[in-house]
């Protein structure tokens, strides 16, 4: 049970995260802290958050929770900012996509609170953001990966996964190296393709004409082009060394693929096709219900 | 009102068209041809076709419509068998989702039969495939594509669109080479793309660790890798020049992206983020229901 849970960035993440917190009867007050007033109020009237607040001070004064749930380019303004006002017993966690670039912001700023800080990454994206996108169940079943640092309390690391469990999540736990290379190849470079296809076609003369014969390949495939474009640049920029080499192995896919379809190779490219298909089909069987 | 429709190729999309003929009443006699006794044994018992033929000569014998809904590679095969037992008022139309390359086959093959031959390409992929996929919906509010022939006779394309009306669809007419370069954008790369994505990871050594860490923007970016192979391997193949143009276009979006990535350029990043989401959103705002 959290007395008083503070969380930053009260979009999809954050406002889910209160909203199952609550649900779970895991937390007395939630209280949400942001850059754009509007958002907070927007939160606070959904009954996401029972208070605003704009000062870190107020916010973490007698706080057990810290979450930071806003982009992850936000990381270090924001642990600098509040530094200076943790409580000793206050536990920060926060739902960065990347956790490398977020060790680093640790290590900067909060390296008097080491023991009480336990990083982690909620897998449940959606392309929609925003308070308005919170629900209660987003947590249900996802994954959420905890990468503790070596200095993490074990006592702190079992309050952090108390509160993913809570939510309904199941938890693993990597180390941020791990965490940023698997996440560049299953989802950061994913969005990147998908972002990059819708960037490419839009860009056309007849790109209405295009859009017009799109069917549902196209809708999810580019389903997460959709997605939070600030949220994303963060991503792509934090992690970009993992994300750069996931990207040149897709490259020699493609160029392997291009000489393929040059030399109207029908029988290697089915076999392609075929070992993709058994894999995704086994992928589907495996983890989708 | 079709007395006797002969479809070579009982899968997803001539089962579909089969039981949405049947519901709306518009056909008598269905008559299943292909490959695979297995298939059309198994399209006769859940009641696609009435009858199974194992011969032109017999299949199309007072024949009204042929649908030819086999892989694109088979058109040259099946035309050259057909054409010496097509009846002269027998409407041959196709759902072959490439044209330029079934255009080749019709004048080669179907010379004699030119005006009542009309093209077709029915927009309805699904990841499944194989009788079991068919629903009489699955046409319903999706669009046809009419790519006629120079040669058609205006009342055997108003006859092959009353069918795919019948079934449902919204019809539009097009040319062969600007179908196949409208589809090699927005669904044979996007095809080609997730297919290389599944087949990259799956060679990996911890292809199972990153399958295991998948979440819903893979799920849905390789959707459509599940897709039949040799299907797949006949549309690359048979419009692999406009598919070669795309993948290039495509390749120049990706040496740009790489370039952002390599430089960190945050702001040029996330302006093409948001020129992609925005113009994802708008579409899928007047496309999907």
């Amino acid at each position: 049970m959290f007395k008083r849970v503070v969380i930053c960035g009260v979009g999809l993440i954050g406002g889910s995260f209160a909203l199952a917190l609550k649900s779970a009867g895991m937390v007395e007050t939630v209280v949400g802290v942001g850059r754009r007033p509007e958002t907070l109020d927007e939160a606070r009237q959904l009954d996401l958050i029972d208070e605003v607040a704009s000062d870190w001070a107020v916010a973490l004064k007698g706080a057990d929770l810290l979450l930071l749930a806003m982009p992850v380019g936000q990381m270090n303004a924001v642990m600098e900012a509040v530094a200076p006002h943790l409580e000793p017993q206050t536990l920060v966690t926060d739902a960065g996509s990347t956790k490398s670039d977020v060790f680093a912001a640790i290590y900067t700023h909060l390296k008097h609170h080491l023991a009480n800080v336990v990083p982690a990454h909620p897998i449940a994206g959606a392309e929609k953001s925003g308070p308005t996108a919170a629900t209660a169940g987003l947590f249900q079943g996802k994954r959420v990966v905890i990468t503790q640092l070596p200095e993490s309390d074990p006592q702190a690391v079992a309050r952090v996964r108390e509160a993913w469990a809570a939510c309904g999540a199941v938890i693993n736990e990597m180390s941020p190296l791990d965490h940023d290379r698997v996440f560049a190849a299953v989802s950061h470079l994913p969005h990147l393709l998908a972002f990059g296809l819708v960037h490419e076609i839009q860009s056309r003369g007849n790109a209405e004409q295009l859009f017009s014969f799109a069917a549902s390949g196209f809708r999810d495939f580019t389903r997460i082009a959709g997605s939070h474009p600030e949220m994303w640049r963060d991503i792509c920029t934090s992690n970009r060394q993992a994300l750069l080499a996931e990207l040149d192995a897709y490259l020699t896919e493609l160029a392997y693929l291009r000489a393929l379809l040059l030399q109207g190779d029908g029988p290697a490219l089915e076999s392609v096709f075929e070992q993709a298909s058994a894999a995704r089909n086994a992928w589907a069987e495996k983890y989708l219900k």
